[in-house]
């Protein structure tokens, strides 16, 4: 990463860092503080801060914005891995196992409340389009992730709506995040929206290249062990695709992984994989990440600035296609 | 009820019965319709019309922030039932037993940020103030929650901490729903000022009221089971003043109840009763739930409004007190 993301990365961490301190009562906002603290990319706060940065505009004055689509993020964290029941998150046990399922409830509640506490200190005069893109993102993730729920109790998901699903889980925050920092920079209508598309392309292959990685990842770099997704039965683009093309004899032995509930995992994943690598999976997921990448730089070279503008969110695009974990 | 309040409940239920409708996915809008078509007293909202109404204002103009109030009720009530392992609400069965735990989290995140939306259709310029006081009220009310449930880890809650909880978790919501009312109808700050405190007080006595009557209400009338706080060893007003109060043989005897796991549920309800009665508790709780009422009524009298316009608040606040459900 070069100088400039550097400087904007500790922008944002010294502002997360003050969401919610000394607030009281502590149990309400200890975990919330130990959400944001653990260590993540900070990738949405870090779009806002680009996306404004590209029309010249001083970045301190939408760091608000930033953080709040930092905050907003891992609220949907904290309430996703209690419904997931997960257990561990970046190698920090999740809130729900660390407190109690009642304070991923309520202190989650709180952390969205907050979001909306730092959009509403934008200008006023930007306040009622910042908030209504706010607040249609906000609920797209909740469909996003209601469709993945739903998702676990389906065996015909199809890659249509799988791509569906990931564009509003995933996909609509990074775009928001850009908009948001775009409308704030004062940048034309057409130039917010070709950052609001480059989002949603950048978000979609950024989702698919981590399902990749939970099956093909490197176990040295990856941060967590890898074919999580196949233990669980996560509907990925793999499983669906897998599902799909499969022959009757690898659909007998898929289903039956599928049906298990006594198994050793490592002999699971193998098994998966290899049923994967048959279909050729990963070089089919790879050209479909490598397509929505290309878009995403297509939206992003109509964006009416000077190219040299261009070279950061083209290196932090590239860094999310290549990156290992 | 007078007339006007009957057209202020009908324009209410119909503007609540059109929230989410037809939205997708069902699975996540279908428990939230179902939460708000419980019959509740759509007292929030009812407040934003009143309050707006005192000051001249067509209340049409307000409805979709009094929807804002009712919607956001609802999304405390369905993770409140959830945090608290609740099982009936108003006679039916709540979202997390309808559906599932899940159900509840995720409907009631959609719920919040629907509240959110409804409050961003006030017109723009009223926007920066109203969703402030929006969002003050919203972690308020967190914060309450918060507190009860701390409280009931806790054997030394003072009466002073209880009524700081109750002022946070009910109270401020009653105070926001009136406020709004009153400055998107252009009421003078003091004016709204003044409707914020009526509303802080009204709340008090009501809450107040509601720990009442679960212990003294008229099975007949009261709609749900008379001593579901006692078997619970909720901490009410009541409890917390009979710890308080009681002389060493009936705090012997109150901690033997709170402490026991296997009883009778109406034997614990006659024996907690018959302690609250000889330390007089249901006098001194009708004392402060007046003190609050007359407290309420002074802040209302305060409004700089004639006499006239005052009387439907003034019935609704007797209604309130004197109500037996």
């Amino acid at each position: 990463m070069n100088a400039k993301i550097s400087v904007f990365e500790q922008q944002i961490n010294e502002a997360v860092a003050k969401v919610s301190i000394n607030e009281q009562p502590v149990t309400l906002f200890e975990p919330i503080g130990y959400m944001l603290s653990l260590s993540g990319k900070r990738l949405r706060p870090l779009l806002t801060l680009m996306a404004a940065d590209l029309f010249d505009k001083d970045v301190t004055s939408v760091i608000d914005s930033a953080v709040a689509m930092e905050v907003f993020h891992n609220f949907t964290l904290m309430h996703d891995d209690l419904m997931d029941r997960a257990d561990m998150r970046r190698g920090n046990p999740v809130v729900h196992k660390k407190w109690c399922d009642n304070a991923a409830i309520l202190s989650g509640d709180a952390m969205l409340i907050e979001a909306y506490r730092q959009v509403e200190k934008v200008p006023a005069e930007k306040l009622p389009t910042v908030l209504r893109i706010f607040s249609d993102m906000a609920l797209d993730v909740c469909r996003g992730q209601q469709y993945d729920l739903d998702f676990e109790q389906r065996t015909d998901v199809t890659e249509t709506e799988y791509l569906e699903m990931i564009r509003l889980k995933t996909a609509v925050l990074f775009a928001c995040s850009l908009k948001t920092g775009a409308i704030l920079a004062d940048a034309p209508d057409a130039d917010a929206e070709s950052l609001y598309e480059y989002g949603i392309n950048l978000g979609l292959a950024f989702q698919l290249k981590d399902d990749l990685l939970d099956v093909y990842g490197n176990p040295e770099t990856f941060g967590k062990k890898i074919g999580g997704d196949i233990l669980c039965n996560k509907k990925t683009f793999l499983l669906i695709s897998a599902l799909k093309n499969a022959n009757p004899q690898q659909l007998e032995e898929l289903n039956g992984w599928l049906a298990k509930t006594d198994f050793d995992p490592e002999t699971k994943i193998k098994a998966v994989r290899a049923i994967y690598d048959e279909l050729n999976l990963k070089t089919i997921s790879e050209n479909l990440i490598e397509k929505y990448y290309l878009a995403s730089l297509d939206c992003l070279a109509a964006v009416g600035v000077p190219d040299e503008k261009r070279k950061e969110l083209i290196a932090l695009s590239e860094n999310l296609m290549y990156r290992e974990k």
